[in-house]
């Protein structure tokens, strides 16, 4: 997913605050993000989230919540008896985690899923007042002609018929949103994924549709698809192919705040 | 959802197995269903799940998990110390839980996540050898000009623009699917709200989106959507709201055992 800045270029701190198109929200007197168990009204949110940085989104709330622990011992945020609870306790819609400047974010599986959440992320990111915030999805998807356990970084996602858009029904029209994603984003992954020499990278389109078939940004394959769909490596393997985009994206996270 | 058996009549006791269109699946020497994380090489699923006649799906584990409580009590099969531990341990994709013939089941938020654990719930289904099987969301949704708390029950499901259909992309063809619900069990649900006359329960058409309006088949509204989309209500008012298509299907289960 593109960062809110520059398309073809590094976003600096510019200060570049997340905006929202909808100028009804700057009005209302409480909002509630329902699926994360949030309010306005009862939770402070500049105090909250105010220093997120970098958003990290996944399907799954376990993998999300192993990614917030693994960036907290990056970072050097860990110590022993450090607990990083669940933000969104309240609801298992979705789940939660934050370590300094990064937000870890569960969202389920399919488009509507993440939909609703990115719907109630950026409301959250507006009302607690972020700036020049990078939003990355890992996460795990089935492959065509790549080795499961490559990491895909994707530059382009295509719907179910190869086409290069996002097609939504907004009041009964159809509009048609931009799927290319941040240049400077995918480049840079690219360089930190060789700077680590872990693992096989590459950059590629993902195919979202309406099933199983979804899949997008920096994620790892489980399995060729011209294969099969049966996923038959054995849970340690998987465990430590769920982990290959983390390592990216930490690595990614440590250079960017090395250099601010 | 349809029963897998007539249209419009009652589905009787004909011995109607679950089957599939695939005819590779028989051939397999063993099928992964990855998000449920179960195996026909691991797991024996004709004796875990041959005796399924009812399963009702939704979108949050723990309203799943407080469903299949309610239905031990309320056929009988509750004793104190029971538990009802979560069948698909092995992942936070989806939870499931069973209690005698009544089998229950999280599928998330959206169409893509709900087709997911569709496609392998029909296939446990299949490989158990299950027959006579009701298929019943019950959820939560907003609503157009109807009061919070309504109990809707789904006669037709509409897209985001309102055309009676649900297409999706096959091999790169666009497909349309019928998405009339079995006429004789939504006449029957009618009849079992009657019965219990608790609430105010209306037969309406569905609009499911690629967003967060999407709803289904037995879903309460949480709102009126003409009056905004805020949810006010207390939590406790809300949790109540989210029992009654529980409540309502419950005794739909109750009355079809009582008349077999």
């Amino acid at each position: 997913m593109a960062s809110p800045g520059a398309e073809t270029e590094k976003p600096g701190n510019h200060n570049d605050f997340v905006q929202l198109c909808n100028p009804h929200v700057a009005a209302m007197k409480e909002d509630v993000l329902y699926h994360f168990s949030l309010s306005t009204s009862t939770h402070d949110f500049p105090t909250m989230f105010g220093d997120v940085k970098f958003v990290c989104v996944g399907g799954s709330p376990s993998r999300m919540k192993a990614f917030i622990k693994y960036m907290a011992v990056e970072l050097g945020l860990d110590h022993p008896g450090a607990e990083y609870p669940n933000i969104c306790e309240g609801t298992d819609r979705y789940a939660m985690f934050k370590v300094g400047p990064v937000l870890s974010v569960s969202h389920g599986m399919g488009i509507p899923s993440i939909a609703i959440m990115l719907h109630e992320l950026i409301k959250l990111l507006y009302h607690a007042r972020c700036s020049d915030v990078t939003l990355i999805r890992i996460g795990t998807s089935g492959g065509i002609g790549l080795e499961p356990g490559s990491v895909v970084i994707t530059r382009q996602a295509v719907d179910g018929c190869f086409k290069q858009e996002f097609e939504q029904i907004v009041l009964g029209k159809r509009v048609v949103r931009n799927t290319h994603l941040d240049d400077w984003l995918v480049q840079e992954l690219v360089r930190c994924s060789a700077d680590l020499g872990e693992f096989p990278t590459v950059v590629g389109n993902t195919m979202c549709t309406l099933d199983f078939y979804e899949a997008a940004v920096v994620c790892v394959t489980l399995l060729n698809r011209l294969e099969g769909d049966q996923i038959s490596s054995p849970h340690e393997v998987l465990a430590e192919y769920q982990q290959r985009p983390q390592r990216l994206v930490g690595h990614f996270i440590k250079k960017c705040l090395a250099a601010a």
